[in-house]
């Protein structure tokens, strides 16, 4: 598997990525029936940078990155990150977010902010926490959960 | 005093308030040097809704509303707030807050967030817990403020 720069023609590949977990619903904030270019606007709009993971040419995995404020907070970066559910427990997350917070120590960022990481996603919280994150706020109830209805969304930092 | 939806022809009067407060860089995370359009499409880009508080058919203030999410996050709001320096300590900032909780209450808002609220901005801290939001969130020296350096920003929540 491979990290690279996303190019204009990566987005198909991207949007048949999103697309399920758009539809889902339990993971990122974007509506259930929401169309590719709101999928893109979240993900790919052109103020972020996005890399692709990539196996034998297949994309598996797709992250961004942006300054999430800008002026005086404009040192602390977002990013985000998702994996084509076939491929799910490769690793492929856990690769995207290592590459991502080199990237960012190298741009010069001094810390990466995840703005809403649904708490019923756990296995994502834990990854995230392996890959020193913390979580530093509780937004309560922030979340409508198709399954488990109203649920917490946490904030995650980390310095880096 | 009164507070009523802002129009078209209101923006040079919002532009008037927010340059002085984006120049002097201390509360908004919006570059120093930053321009007009910057202002305007972090203030009031065609998502969010806008509000005036005028007195004697000059406006002292301005709110947005806009949801902070979209999807499972569409139910929390986010508003932002500014006063013209030359009207500080009239409660113009509290009017244009509790009129934004009715406001979302009556859109059928659950919550309330504010993202990024600096630190060291103590009396708009003090103003919002007044007001029913605490602190939900810390982002560890998210603010490089002008005269402090590196400072924390405070996440606020509100449940309607």
């Amino acid at each position: 598997m491979q990290i690279r720069s996303a190019t204009e023609a990566d987005w198909p590949h991207l949007w048949v990525i999103i697309e399920p977990i758009m539809r889902e619903g339990e993971t990122f904030a974007l509506p259930r029936d929401g169309s590719e270019a709101i999928a893109r606007a979240y993900f790919a709009s052109p103020e972020k940078v996005n890399f692709v993971a990539e196996d034998d040419g297949v994309v598996l995995g797709a992250s961004y990155v942006r300054a999430n404020q800008q002026g005086g907070g404009s040192h602390i970066a977002n990013c985000g990150y998702m994996t084509s559910p076939a491929a799910r427990g490769r690793g492929i997350a856990r690769a995207l977010c290592a590459h991502s917070i080199d990237y960012c120590r190298a741009q010069g960022f001094l810390g990466i902010q995840f703005n809403f990481v649904v708490s019923t996603n756990e296995p994502a919280v834990a990854l995230w926490q392996k890959l020193g994150f913390g979580i530093v706020g509780t937004l309560p109830q922030a979340f409508n959960h198709p399954v488990h209805g109203y649920v917490d969304s946490y904030v995650m930092f980390r310095t880096l």
